[in-house]
Parts: structure tokens; sequence; C-alpha cells
């Protein structure tokens, strides 16, 4: 295996170009930019690397994904196993699932980013640009795996297949329907999802879930056009009734969504999770050093925040936008008021289920004149934290970095798990290159080099451990 | 007076080659856009027009204003007094003050143009452009009649000075400054203010009154910067908060504004206002046409709108902005969130008063961290109906229009009339170029030559009965 951690570290310069490249490609599903270009490039990228390619059209004109395959070369099969110590040998590689996305995260705010989003930038030990971590750079790190075990081991010493999805950031509104299509060859025994990495503490980090999302935007248009705001006194607003609107979703003393039957889906928490959230590092100071925030929303304490961060749902305002917005004032009744929500899900709350619920709180609440569209869903997904795999991450991790890791049951942040875990079956770690300082989503994303090469360096391990002992 | 009024019609493609010069060049007050030549073009025309003019600089590094004054010619002094018949004469003409301003609202939503705001475009009989109305407009027809009566009795039957304010749009930051430090120049026996002219009906619309304003933005920033969505479990919401503190402000079952001390200062209308509202026409289908709205505020029915829209303040939200509204979906969690919000003012409420009272309401409800920021206040006003300038215009616009006037005790608009009125101490009336169908403020702002040549007309009456009886 030494052979194939030191082609990772030696190769270092050739897998940055590789990111860069993917780097300066704009790929911004919010905004669909980029995607005349952006899929064949990653397809070109894949072919290089020794993947049998395919570009995969999304349905109702979505984006689309790329999907690559090597077939397991049988010597590096047999070494696998061999360093290994597997008794009986199996003459049958498994099949290993990568999960990532070459879309990224629009840019704005883009007066708060110091380099050029899209022309990768090396600052001190830090590389910049937008999808440099989430998710290009996870992406690049898998790669250079490939081309380390092609060149090392003379092949891969299981079956891989990559799945690069072009809607996660957009809350991969096609996936259900893409995968449904091509079920048949997107079954593998095993999935490493995009990300994993390390903590604040460098330690390692597992996650084993992904809660869902349901994102919707709310619309009101009372009047033909802008009104001068003299006719306030008798004109119906649309920017009040969105306020009052909004303001019956949720109670701010305790943070509690007031939509009926809400809560009533959610999972208990099993005794092996509620453990691996008493042993969560206490996040709350870096919290405060990163956002800046003077406290805990409703009061919370840190004692509060693992379970109300990893097991609790959400209802955030993403965007708000009514009338004018410029310097100075304009008088204006605006005709027209709009707000982005976004609601985090967790087991086994379901976002058509929710969206429904919705509606109809709007609707007892005197809102029938609230518009209310899906843009996206997402369902949450947990693999069971006593599986083979999830024991096998964890191992590799730890010999990888040589901490103990640190496990969370379920992320924070969402992704379509669900679609590999709970519609194909497929059980999912992650294993990635992540750090939280690497301002993913915001202005200034970032990378450092060792976190590339530690990441790369853990998916060859658990590459190579899954090959030799998922049969035995 | 024959002559004068022929004068106007026989000149009327000059004077809106005057009014196109104008609209031509921007002068957006809110984005202090175009100023570099706005106030010297005006100037320019003033002094052609054989004004002494003067630009006078605004404190606080506010946009100037433009002064004029052109002193009674004898001759046509006395002619008035003849015309009308004056037993006595007099050799001390008196006045006239012109109220005007050259700044107009920004022209967002551009999208909505048909035509480019800053061409004057004529389509049908109607002229397009920003400010062709709303008060360029009024200022061409002003200098309309000053024309004719230079032409046709070779000077002007009373004093007249003209000042034209370059931030009315902005809710006049500077004025009263503005007003003291010039208060022994602008001194008047009498004004007319920009606007009035036809209602819907093409009855002539008299007014003797404005409501005040305070225009104030209210930001609430909790975090450093934007958060990813998934932090909306633990991290304060900057656009949460926003929400919950502008619904603290009003409730929406009675649109009573919820400020304490609100509504204390208001003062009772008189009788003769109340015969005056009593007698206006019912607008409400007219404003169904124009704005499109189902219903009005709070379940309003038509005989309630009068008095609500003219003798009762507001609280309108007329801009929000938070996180992310382009295109698709964003999940951001946003560290900042803005409002602009203006109230309009009753007399004898005072902006000063009424935004300490907000500030107060926000700290008792629990909104110390939402920053509210004055951005300008304006003081309400109205002229006695009763009083002889008053009935002047009154019975000057019956004979124009050949109709029984609409008087409005005040407009629901605002405008600095208090600072003239009030601090000045000068009867106002309104005399103007207006039709409910300019679309002042919103997109394809226009005039018809009819509205523009019998307001002219009209002025020039008034003001031949003004330097006629004012001494009488």
């Amino acid at each position: 295996m030494e052979s194939v951690l030191q082609h990772i570290e030696d190769n270092v310069d050739r897998s940055l170009e590789t990111l860069f490249t993917l780097v300066r490609q704009p790929s911004v599903s919010a905004q669909r930019l980029g995607f005349d270009r952006a899929p064949h490039l990653v397809a070109e990228i894949f072919t290089e690397h020794g993947f049998d390619t395919q570009i995969l059209e999304a349905p109702n004109d979505g984006l689309p994904s790329v999907y690559g395959y090597v077939p397991a070369d049988n010597e590096a099969f047999h070494r696998a196993q061999n360093l290994a110590g597997i008794d009986n040998p199996s003459d049958d590689p498994p099949t290993l699932m990568f999960y990532v996305h070459y879309d990224v995260q629009p840019t704005d705010p883009i007066e708060l980013w110091e380099t050029d989003p899209f022309e990768p930038t090396r600052k001190d030990d830090r590389l910049y640009g937008r999808g440099m971590s989430d998710d290009k750079g996870n992406i690049a790190a898998r790669l250079a795996v490939i081309n380390a075990f092609r060149d090392e081991w003379g092949g891969l010493p299981c079956n891989i297949k990559i799945f690069a999805e072009g809607e996660e950031e957009s809350g991969s509104p096609n996936l259900p329907g893409l995968i449904l299509e091509h079920a048949d060859k997107l079954g593998a025994d095993a999935c490493i999802w995009e990300g994993g990495g390390r903590n604040a503490q460098n330690r390692p980090l597992i996650y084993l879930g992904l809660k869902g999302v349901l994102a919707v935007e709310l619309s009101v248009a009372l009047l033909k056009g802008d009104a001068h705001s003299s006719y306030a006194t008798v004109l119906p607003s649309a920017a009040w009734t969105l306020i009052n609107a909004l303001n019956s979703i949720k109670d701010p003393s305790d943070d509690r969504i007031l939509i009926d039957g809400f809560y009533d889906d959610i999972r208990d928490s099993t005794p092996e999770e509620d453990r691996a959230l008493a042993n969560l590092p206490d996040d709350s100071d870096e919290w405060r050093d990163t956002f800046g925030n003077a406290s805990f929303v409703a009061g919370l304490g840190s004692e509060d925040l693992p379970r109300k961060h990893l097991f609790m749902p959400t209802a955030n305002v993403a965007g708000l936008d009514a009338g004018y917005q410029g310097q100075g004032m304009k008088t204006v009744l605006p005709a027209k008021a709009t707000a982005k929500m976004d609601f985090r899900l967790v087991p086994d709350m379901r976002p058509d289920d929710i969206f429904a619920k919705f509606r109809r709180h709007l609707d007892r609440n005197g809102f029938e004149n609230v518009d209310l569209d899906l843009i996206s869903g997402v369902h949450p997904f947990r693999t069971d934290m006593s599986s083979k795999w999830a024991r096998m991450a964890i191992e590799t991790s730890e010999e990888t970095y040589g901490k103990q890791a640190v496990i969370y049951p379920t992320m924070a942040g969402s992704g379509p798990m669900y679609d590999f875990g709970g519609v194909l079956g497929i059980p999912i770690t992650s294993a990635g290159i992540d750090h939280p300082t690497h301002k993913i989503h915001a202005p200034n994303e970032n990378i450092t080099v060792d976190d590339f090469v530690l990441g790369a360096k853990n998916i060859a391990r658990l590459v190579q451990r899954f090959a030799a002992e998922w049969r035995s």
C-alpha cells in the first residue's frame, strides 16, 4: 500500500492541476452557468483517468450528471486480499460507488471574494476558488487515488463507479428520476459519499447520514404594479402579507416550527447514535469564532447544540425580496414580495409531506393569497452505525489520521444520500478532504494541500480494505 | 387675459421642448444620478426665462436647489388690477412663490418601462419619460406662463419666486436647513405648490395639505458572513429577527399600528374638512382598475376609504432585502437583513417623535439588535380651507376647467409644505398638470398635451387673480 500512498504525495501537483481545470470551469447549477461545457469537461477528465464514461441527461430539462466505470484488475484485486491476509480469497471483486457532484454554489456576494472565484489562486498554504473544496476538490482527490492504483498496481483492486451529479447544489431535483432510469448500472456494494475529512481538532470526521431538504419559494402579488406608498392607507401590501405569513411559521421564543404535524414523522435516535452524539466535541466556540454570533438561537446552551444541530429539522429564510433595495429611499408600495425558504429534514420526514403541511398551514392561517412553489425536495438518510461498511470507514480513518474518529450519525447538511442509500439500498459512508475552515458555499472557498493529500490517502486505504475484506 | 392663454396654446411645442430637455437630463436624487449637470441645466433654463437665478447648495453634502426671482412689471401689475376692476389699485405688487422640484424617482423596475425613461417619447396623445409629470412637467408649465406674460403683457403682474428643490423625492432631508439659511429671500405672500390638476372625472383638483413622512431603514446583522443554511438549527437568523420585528409593528386584522403613542398627536379634522371629505368622489373603482387589487386593506369598504386615505397615517414596507434572490435556490443563512419603511404622518405628528417611539417599540419588544436609521423626515401641513388663498385657487380652477372643483384638505402623499407653510408661514394651494393616469413614481410615467396646456392656463389665471386681488 505504501507505494500507492507515496504516489499520491509525489503526484500532488498533477492532481491539483486537474482540480484547477475543474475550478476554472464555472458550473453554477442555480444559475445554469457553464453547463454548455462543464459536463463534457468532467467526462473528458474521467475518460483520461481510465473510466468508461457517459453523460446522463436529466429529465425535465435538468442539468446532466456524469457517470464512469472502471472494472477491477484481477491482479490488483488479489494483491489487496493478500495484503489483508484473507484466508480464502474471492474471485468476484466487489463494486464501490463514488458519489460526487461537479456543480457549485453561486458566487454571490461576489464583492466579498478576495480573488476571482473561477481562477484558482494560491495564497500561503491555501488554494482559493469556488468548488475548490465542495466538491471539485473531492472529485480530484478520488482521481488521484485512481491514478495511484493504476500506476503502482497496474489497475484497481475493486470495480469502481463514479457518479458526478450536476444539480446537487440546487437540491438534486432530478436525481430520483435519473436514478430510477439508470438503476441497472448504478448498483454497488457500498458507496463513499462526497466530503468528510477532518474536524477543527484535525481528528478524522466520518458521517453516515445527511438531512433532507425542502426548498420552496413563497410569493405574494396583490397589485398589478408597484404603487406610490401614499396608497398604503388603503391598498393591500404584498410585503406585509409575506411578513405576516412568514411570522406565523415559527415561535421565536423556542425556535419551534408551528406548522401542524411538522414533527410527526421524526424517528427516535438509537442508543448508539445517542452515544456518538455525546462523544462529539463541543463546537460552540469554533462556531462563535467562525460566525461571530453573540448567542445561539433561542438562547440554547452548548450542551443542547449537538442534538438540535443534527437531529432536528429547520425552517430557514434564505432570501427576502420586495420593493426598493438601493441607496436612499423610494417610497413605493411593492406589488410583489417573495421569500426563499429551506427546511432541513430528518428521518423519516418526507419533503412532499412537509410541503403539503406547509400549504395547509398557510391556508388555515388566512394566507391563501401566498403562492407556495416547490423548488426541490430531498429525503433524509442515515446508514446504520453498526454496519460493516461504517466500521471499515471508521477504522481506516483512524489509521490514516492517527487519531480517534469523530462519528456523526448524520451531518446537518443535506444531499441525495437517500436516492442511493434508500432507493438502491447501498450502505454509505463519507471520506474526503474537508475541513471546517474551507468556507464552503461562502466567499473565499478554499482548501489546504495537506487536507487534499490526507483525504486522498484515506480514500486509497479504504478502497484497498473494501476490495480485500468485503467478500470475506 | 385671452392673449396670455392663447400664447400658452400657440407655443406649446416650445414649452414641451423645454420639458423634454429637462427629462433628458437624469436627476435621481436617491441615487445622486445626474447632479453634476442637472442643477446647472435648471438654472440655465430659469435664466433664459428671465429669472435672476441662484443655485443654493444644501447642507450635509446634500443636493442643491435652484432659486429664481423675477420682479413684477408695474404696467402688467396695473393691467391685472384693471382687468379685475379693482377700485383703489395698489402700487405694491404681491409676491408669489412656485414650489417645484427638479429631482425624480429612480427608474426601477427598469424592465417594465416600454421606452427609455430619459428619452422623451410620444405615443398617441401621451408623452413618456421619468419626471414628465412629476415634477418637470409642472416646472415647464410654470415657465410657459412666465413666457406668456412676458411676451403678451411685457412682464409679470406680480413678483414671482421659483424654488426648485433637488431632494424632494428623497424626503427633502436638507430642506429645513436650507430654508432657515435663506429665509430672508424665500418669503412670499402665497405659494403655488407643485401638482394638482384634474381628477379621473376631469374635474379640477385642488389640494391644500400634504402628509409628512418618516423614512427609515431597519437592519439586522447577527453573523460575520452568510452561513450554510444547515446551521439554521443553531445560529441566529437576521432574516427571522427582521420578520418578527416587522410583524410586531402592525395588526393585520384592522391595519392598526401598534407602536405605543403612534396616534397620540393626530389633530381632529375640522367640520369644513369633513364636508370636503364627504364631497369627494368615490375613487375605489378607479383604484381597483389602476392597481388590480381584489380588496382593500383590512377589508375596508368604499365608504371608509377617503377618511382612512387622507386623515390616517401609514406604516409601509417599501423594501425587503436578505440573502439570495436569484434564480433557483441558494441554501444560505443570511448574515444580514434590511427593510426600508416609510410612515406617512398627519398633523400634528412629528417625524422625530415617531422615530423615537419606533425605537422604543423595538427595544420594548426584544428587538434591541435591530438597527434603526432615519433616512428622512418631513412634517405634515394643511392650509386653512377657509383662507382667501384657498378660495382664490378653488374659484380659478372652476373657471379654467368649467367644472366643480374637488377639494382635498390634504393629499395622501407627502412633501415639504410644512417648511414653507409652517416655518415661513405662507398659505399654500396646488395648481398643476396632474392626472391619475400619469403613473408618477412608476414605470411609464407620462402626461397628455391637454393636461399640460390646461394646467398652464389655470396657473396663468391664478397668477393674474393673485396679482390683482391680493392687496384689495
